[in-house]
């Protein structure tokens, strides 16, 4: 039964996706005398912890019940007081626990606070479900860095627009509408300013019948290309706008966007374009913990070649069109060698209708 | 039970596949008192066909007895005696028959013999299935065209090949290892002399442990330019070579070629390059049923947009090269909006190891 609760306990921590970045995503059920009597998950940033809602949720007195909860237990004060002590106050005989909180601000830390005071703690259940269902977090927590997820979208013969450009549409709407489940759990979604000057897109997300966040927009922009009546500089939307340059951009353009709210990160020249890494960095300290890349081929590549990739959401979609100047989904100078080429592992193939979604991670020091 | 003895039959008439081009696979199961009597198939091409062979193999009186027959029992006197005066004759009481007979001289007039004659015949088990294995001989006993299957292999960024040209190995042992159970039931393989020239392959079947048959060699080569040391001219295989051309190629190459054994069939020209459509009449006049294309770019592209192309098997690699001008696995001139693709229809994706198979069909006159 520890599993089919556990289950119960990640399906409520889902539902806390993309409103509390940059915490994790956790869900909470007690349970006594085989019975659920409590559950709650981490709704949004800032908001009570899971374990608090569970017991805020509680339908009978918790004393003597066992826990359920998808990441370890906090430890410390931050937003609010260490569950772990909530726990031991409760009087919670029992608690089953996915996987150890990588923040090493907790990293067991809670799990001894509840050994220390008694109480069985039972850990690695439904482990590798919870370590996925929270990589933006674990990355985030561990790096500084924000998680990024590429995403790709081709035809089978691989091309993301036809000889002339015309890109409308290559996926089904099974998966532009699951692509904006992404943009709504994702912190951020990155472009590169072709695609700006190309397609002129709002970037925002849109899910019918649901309450979503739109994510903040960044744009990679070297020379501060950005036109001043660009879709994402004038619409409804609460979320930020970064535009990521470099010191070839006029200063004067620069002051223009900033007086329009944009946010400027000028980062160091890397191959005279901006420097990925740097930018990473920089958006990790901004408290982005999560990145949708929807570049181009070329932002793609260079995005892949500098190392920030972490994930691969490549959209197949069953249709021909040939043509060898089309555009594929990554360009730029290209690796040499088929043996050297950027492996994916951990393969899952999510069919949407009639295309398929191929899911890979990338090898990397972040692992 | 019906379902469970038409499934044994589909399992043995495969057996039969790569050998009786461009005869069909057909298996035939004899069931008395609920227990499997006699089993056979057809072997290969000019051999006794299923029901024959399955009389031959019974170790019962099968008087009285039902048979399972993938395909609907043969009517008239071909290379052997109608199967359906056989059944007659043996005393079988009961008929169970996946599909009718696609072909005009069958068509139904097996099964009206044996109601004629006081059988009960039951059509339509497992009739998808059935026709699905049965693809290549459907296409080429209504059209006299052959069954044009297109295999492609691509990196997860949509390239054939690196920048540099380097294309070994994009899939992975298993997906090759299908592809040479493909080369065996495919009754020719099809190249351009693009790829001959690159990568000089030889195109035969290779399946360790098991014997197998070289698919009939055609070569796409408009202006003759098949070098004479090429592989394929000088490798130990019954197989024959194809040379596909048209009157811009040299008479004394083609004299030179001819003389080496080789097949020519010179088609009109069609944008200045072989005429696909002439070529496949050509083909089928040979009795070759199905062909198996392995082209590049550029042939992929001609095959496709002249309607050659039946089906389409593409292989997708977890892997990521890059690269603006490396190659995609159908180029050309492209078509220009992405509502006028080639779409695919009956999709099924298949997993080899991490690489990903995505099968379809293209709509068709065909169809």
């Amino acid at each position: 039964m520890d599993l089919e609760y556990m289950k119960r306990a990640l399906t409520l921590a889902k539902k806390g996706s993309g409103f509390t970045n940059p915490n994790p995503l956790v869900g909470a059920v007690i349970v006594k005398n085989n019975k659920i009597i409590g559950e709650g998950y981490h709704e949004r940033y800032g908001g009570p912890h899971a374990e608090i809602n569970a017991f805020h949720n509680a339908t009978e007195d918790v004393t003597g019940a066992t826990m359920y909860v998808t990441l370890e237990p906090c430890s410390h004060y931050g937003k609010t007081p260490p569950c772990a002590d909530a726990i031991v106050k409760k009087g919670i005989k029992r608690v089953v626990v996915a996987t150890q909180d990588p923040n090493p601000l907790v990293a067991g830390k809670g799990i001894q606070i509840l050994r220390d005071h008694g109480i069985e703690v039972h850990t690695g259940i439904l482990e590798k479900e919870s370590q996925k269902q929270n990589e933006i977090f674990n990355k985030y927590i561990t790096t500084g860095l924000p998680f990024c997820l590429l995403k790709t979208a081709m035809t089978l013969d691989g091309k993301i627009a036809t000889g002339t450009g015309d890109s409308k549409w290559i996926t089904n709407e099974a998966s532009r509408a699951y692509v904006h489940t992404l943009r709504h759990r994702y912190c951020a979604i990155m472009v590169g300013i072709g695609t700006i000057l190309t397609d002129n897109p709002y970037l925002n997300t849109r899910i019918s019948g649901s309450i979503c966040s739109d994510p903040i927009r960044i744009v990679v922009d070297t020379r501060a290309r950005l036109p001043l009546d660009a879709n994402i500089l004038h619409m409804n939307s609460s979320a930020r706008t970064i535009l990521a340059t470099t010191n070839l951009a006029s200063l004067e353009k620069l002051s223009q966007l900033e007086a329009m709210g944009i946010e400027i990160i000028v980062t160091p020249l890397e191959n005279a374009q901006v420097d990925l890494r740097y930018l990473m960095k920089e958006l990790g300290k901004k408290k982005i913990d999560s990145i949708l890349l929807e570049g181009g081929s070329e932002l793609n590549y260079s995005a892949l070649s500098s190392g920030i990739v972490d994930k691969v959401n490549a959209f197949i979609a069953p249709k021909i069109i040939g043509g060898s100047n089309a555009k594929t989904p990554v360009g730029g100078f290209g690796i040499d060698k088929m043996n050297n080429a950027i492996f994916l592992h951990s393969i899952e193939v999510k069919i949407f209708g009639n295309d398929i979604m191929i899911e890979g991670y990338i090898k990397g020091e972040c692992e």
